[in-house]
C-alpha cells in the first residue's frame, strides 16, 4: 500500500513540498488540506493593495491544480493533530489519517497592538490587501499622514518597507505625495535590521533611500496603539509618543495558528505555537511530523532591545519543502541520507520603478556573503519572477533543472545540502 | 489711466516681476527703484570674491537695461513706506505712489557675532565679494587656518559651503592647501542640514565630501565672536571653544530692511521685520503690497537647537516674482484667479572642479522628490546657467517658453499654480 | 679617500637608500649591514600567510645583490652605535666606522598584550607570516571564531585589516566562512582611523566593507590579553570584555631596536627609542645620522583615546631614502642644499578578488587630496606593483625615471621638495 503524506496548508510551502513529493517517488499518496480555495502568491499582496495587481493575476484556484497533478485536495479547515494517531481532524469532524504530516499553515496574524485590527491595515493575506485597497481609495479623496511599521515582535519587516516605498510611488503618480508625510516606526533596532541584524550596509541603504524619498523614521520603540488619528509608541525610557496619522498599515505578529497548538507542545513550541523542528525540518519528537515555512520555530539571528524575530522569505521556504520532501521519501525509502536547507535568502523590496534586492547566503551568520543591488532592473526582475512563479506552480514543477543551475552559478546558491546530523536548531550547520 | 506697480528692488525678484508684467500686460506702468545702479548675479558673488569672474561679467547696468523694455527706473535708496497713502517717500524726499507695491529689497545683513563685521568676509554682495578677494590675496602670501560658516539665525547656508568648496579648490591650485586646515562652524544641526532639515542624502553626501577634501566641521553650535586670529563658539551646553584663524568667511543673519519695518508691523514681521505674505505672496492686511525674494517671511522647516531659517534659492524667487506678476495682472483684470508658486527649490554648489546639485520638489516637506546630483557636469551647468540667466535678464524675458518646458519635462516642475484660497502661510498647500 | 656610508638594514629603506647614494655619486663607499640574508617585500607577507605567494617569490637574496651593485654586504647583526667615534659596533665585536650612517632597521616587535606571543599570530616578519601560514592550516581543518586586530600603541593597521579580508576571501574560498565569525578589534577610535585621523571617507568605506563581508567590529578599546580560546579588552569605561577566538592574528607595537638605543638619548627617543630626526631625516644632534623608515620617529597624527601611532607606508619609506640620499650626497658635496620628503602615503589593502587603495597628500594634516578607489583593478595594481617593486630592487634603480613621471602626471605627487630649513620635526612643512 501506498505511503500517505498529509500537507496542511495551500501556500509557497505546501505546494512546493507536494510537488516536490510528486516529482521524487511515485509510490506516495499526497493529501493536500487547504481552508483556502486558492494558492495567492504573498510577495504580490502588497501590489494587490496598492491596486497595481488583480486578485485573479496572482492567485491560482487550488482544486482543478490539485486534480490536475493528481493530489487529493481537501478544502476545509484543518482544526487538531493528533500526533500519537497520526491523525488530523478537519472542521467537518472527519478525521484524515497520515504516515507523514507537513505543517505548512503559514502563521497566525497577531494584531497585538491596541486598536490594530479595527483601525490599521495589513497586506498579510489577499483578503487584507483588498481591504486596505478599499481604505486607500478613500484616503486618496482625503489625504494626511501615513504611518507604516512594525509592532514588537515581527519577525516579517520587507512587506512594510516595500509598501512605504509603493505608497509613496503610488502618491507621487497620483500627485498628492506633497501632502502626504510618511514616517517608518518600528520595532527594529535601526532600519534596515530586517530582524536579520542587517544584511550587508542595509543600514546606511535603507536610511538614505528613506532620506531621498522623504519618509522620516523612528526604530528601536514599541508601538502601543493605533488609534483612528493617531500611532501610539513608547520609546526604551518607557516614555510615549504619539504621531497624527490618518492611513496606517502595521505589520502583525506571527503565532503558530491553534492546529498547531492542538498537537501539544512536543509539536507546538510552548511561547509561539510554532512547529518545533530541527534542522532538518522535522519534528524532533515525532519523527514522522515535519514543518515547512513561516510555521516553523526558527531561533532570532540576535536579540534586539525591542523583540523582533528573524524572517523566512520565499527562497528559504522553498529550500525547506525541498528539503522535507527528501527527507520524506528518503525516509520512506529507509534510506539515510537526510538533508537540510541552507536558507539563503534572496529578498527585493519592490518601490515602484525600482527595486532594492538582498540576498544573504545564509541567512543566519556568519554569511559566506552578501550582495545589496537596487535598480529599475531589480524591479523588472520582481515582476518577472512573479510571473515565472505562477507559470512553476501551475506546471507543477517548483525545482525545474534550469532554476537550480541558474542560481548555482550565479549566486553559487545551493537550496539544500546533505546533512549527516539532524539534530540541532534550524538553520545551524550540519 | 494706467495702473503703476513700484517695484522696490532691482536684484532676481524686482527684475524678475517687472519683466514679468511687461510680458503680461501692456496696460501697467512699471517704476523700479534701486539704490544700486546694477543688477548683480548674486550666486557668482563667491566666484568674484575667489577671482574666477570679473565684476562686469556678472552684473548689468540697470538705466540702460530698464530703458530698453520701457520700465521707469529710480537709482535711489526707497527711505519709507507708507501703505495708508501708497505712497514710497525716496531719500530726496520726493513720493512715489503706487497701485500696486512689489517689495523685493532682498535682505538686510546682520553681522550679529562679536567682531564678525571687522574681521570677517562675507560674499552676500559684490561689494563684500571686491572686499574678500582683496583679503585672500593678503591671505595666500602668508597663509594659516581657515574657518568658514554660519552664525545663529542664518537662512542661507549654501555660499558658506560652496565657499569652503571652492576656497579648498583655489587653495590647491595655488599648491598652498597643504599649509592651511579648514575649518567649517555652523549652526545648523548637522552639516548638509541647509536649513531645510536636508535635502535626501545631504547629511552624508556632505560628510563625505568633507571628509573626501580634508574640510574639518563643528555643527550644532552658536558662533559668538569672531576675533582676528580666532572664532569662539559656544556649544549647546554652554562651553565655549575656539578655533584658530587667520581667514573666516561667515554667512550673516537675514532681516527685513529699515524700509519695509517703516511700513509698520501689518506689513514687516515684527521680529525679523520682513514682509508679511500669504501663500500667494500678497500682504494679508493691504492687498495691493507684494513680497518677492528673501525679504520674504518664509516660516523654518523645522525647529532647530541653534536657530536657522529656509533659504530663498534663485527659483524660489522666480517663482514668487512670477505668481505675484500674475496675480498683480489677474487683479487688475478685476479677475478672480491667483496663482501661488510651488516653491521648488534647485540648489548647486560650486566646487571649483565639480559642483554638487540639489532638488527638493517642493522645498518645504512632504516633499514629492528630491534629487541629489554630483560631478563635473554640474559644474559646467552652474557656469551655463549663469551666462543663461545674464541673457536672459538682458533680453528681458525672464520666462521663456523653453526653459518652462524643459523644467516640467526634465524635472517635472511647474513654478506656479492656480490657488483657490490664498490664506495661509507662504510655501503651505494650496 | 672616499667617504664611507654605512647603512643599517636590507629593506625597503635601507635598500633604496643604497641604490639612490649608488645613483647620485660615484664618491661614496656604501657598506650595507643586516642580520637577515635576504630582502623581503613587506606587502606581501599577509600573501605568504595564507599561501597565496611562495617565500622566493617575495624575497631576494642580499649577498648576490650587493655584490652585483658594488655595495660592500656585511650579514651580521649590529649591536651597537657609537655616534660619537662614528663607529658601529657588529655582534662579532668588529667595529665599522663611518663617515656617515643610515638607521634603517625597521621595528623590533613588541607583542604587548598577555600570551600574544605564544597564543596570537602575527604578519610582519616572513619567519612570522610562514608560522601563521601553519597555523591556518591546522584551522582549516576545525574552523571556529576569528578575531583580528590591533594592541594599544599600534601604528600600522593596514597589514590587520588586510589580512581580515584576505582571510575573509579564503575561507569563502574554502567554503568554511558559514562556520567562521570574524571580529576586528582595535585601539583605533573607529574603524577606518588607520592611525591616520581616517583618510577620506575612509571610515564609511571600512564599514560598509565589513558590513558587506560580515565582518563584525569593536573599536576604541584596549586589547589587554590574547588567549588560547578568547581575546580580552577593555573598554574606556575600564569594563572588560571577552570574545571566543580559535584563530587571532594581531598587530604588535613598533618601537626602535637595541642597536638605536645604545647610541644613547641624543639619537634614540628616549619613549619609544626610535630615531630621532628632522624634516629632512638628518639627526639634529649628530648631523652625519640619518633615519630612514619604520625606525623613524613621526609624531602621531592625532591624539587618540586608546593610543595609536601614525604607519610609514613603503611610498613614505621611499621618499625618505631618497631625501636621505640627496642630503648625504649634497652634504659631502659642500653644497647647503637639503630635502624633505613629502610624505605622501599610498597604500592598497588587498581583499582577495578586489582591494581598496588610499592616496594621502601628504600623509600628515591638512592635506591637498585624498582618493579613495576600490575594485578589482586595484587588486590587480597591488599584485602588479609587488612584481615591480622587486623588479626595481633586483636592477638597484629605486627611483626610476618613469615612475617618478608617472606619480608627477598621475598623482601629481613628487616624493621630495627642496627644503631651506630642515629643523622641525618629521613630517611639518617647509
Amino acid at each position: 500500500m501506498k505511503k500517505r503524506v498529509v500537507i496542511i496548508g495551500g501556500g509557497i510551502g505546501g505546494l512546493a513540498t507536494a510537488f516536490n513529493l510528486k516529482k521524487l517517488s511515485k509510490d506516495l499518496e499526497i493529501v493536500l488540506i487547504s481552508n483556502r480555495p486558492y494558492f495567492g502568491f504573498t510577495p504580490s499582496f502588497p501590489h494587490l493593495a496598492l491596486g497595481w495587481r488583480r486578485f485573479d493575476q496572482i492567485t491560482i484556484p487550488l482544486a482543478p491544480l490539485m486534480a490536475k497533478h493528481g493530489i487529493r485536495f481537501i478544502q476545509e479547515s484543518a482544526e487538531a493533530i493528533d500526533p500519537d494517531l497520526n491523525q488530523v481532524k478537519l472542521k467537518s469532524g472527519e478525521k484524515v489519517s497520515y504516515d507523514y504530516l507537513v505543517i505548512a499553515t503559514g502563521p497566525k496574524l497577531v494584531f497585538e497592538a491596541e486598536g490594530q485590527e479595527q483601525n490599521s491595515t495589513s497586506v498579510c493575506t489577499a483578503e487584507h490587501a483588498i481591504q486596505t485597497q478599499k481604505k486607500l481609495e478613500e484616503f486618496y479623496k482625503n489625504p494626511g499622514p501615513v504611518v507604516i511599521g512594525a509592532i514588537p515582535g515581527v519577525s516579517c519587516f520587507g512587506p512594510a518597507y516595500e509598501f512605504a516605498f509603493m505608497l509613496n510611488y503610488e502618491l507621487r503618480r497620483r500627485n498628492l505625495r506633497h501632502k502626504v508625510s510618511i514616517t517608518y516606526v518600528t520595532s527594529e533596532p535601526y532600519v534596515g535590521h530586517l530582524g536579520l541584524g542587517g544584511v550587508g550596509p542595509s543600514r546606511r541603504l535603507m536610511e538614505d533611500l528613506f532620506a531621498e524619498k522623504d519618509i522620516k523614521f523612528v526604530a528601536n520603540v514599541k508601538v502601543k496603539a493605533i488609534e483612528k488619528d493617531k500611532v501610539v509608541y513608547e520609546d526604551l525610557n518607557g516614555s510615549t509618543h504619539e504621531i497624527p496619522a490618518k492611513f496606517t498599515m502595521f505589520m502583525p505578529r506571527f503565532m503558530g495558528p491553534d492546529v498547531v497548538a492542538s498537537a501539544g507542545d512536543k509539536v507546538a513550541n510552548p511561547v509561539n505555537k510554532m512547529v518545533v523542528v530541527n534542522r532538518c525540518f522535522q519534528n524532533p519528537n515525532y519523527k514522522n511530523i515535519y514543518g515547512v515555512g513561516v510555521v516553523t520555530a526558527i531561533p532570532p539571528v540576535e536579540k534586539t532591545p525591542v523583540p523582533t524575530g528573524a524572517p523566512k522569505t520565499g527562497q528559504m521556504i522553498e529550500g525547506m519543502a525541498l528539503a522535507v520532501a527528501l527527507n520524506i521519501v528518503s525516509d520512506m525509502r529507509n534510506s539515510s541520507d537526510r538533508f537540510a536547507p541552507t536558507l539563503s535568502a534572496i529578498c527585493i523590496a519592490d518601490m515602484g520603478n525600482e527595486a532594492t534586492g538582498f540576498v544573504a547566503n545564509p541567512v543566519i551568520p556568519p554569511r559566506s556573503w552578501v550582495k545589496t543591488k537596487k535598480g529599475r532592473w531589480v524591479h523588472l526582475l520582481k515582476s518577472g519572477f512573479e510571473k515565472y512563479f505562477l507559470w512553476k506552480i501551475r506546471r507543477g514543477n517548483v525545482s525545474p533543472w534550469f532554476e537550480e543551475k541558474l542560481l548555482e552559478v550565479l549566486l553559487k546558491l545551493k537550496p539544500v545540502e546533505p546533512c549527516s546530523d539532524c539534530s540541532g536548531p534550524p538553520g545551524s550547520r550540519c
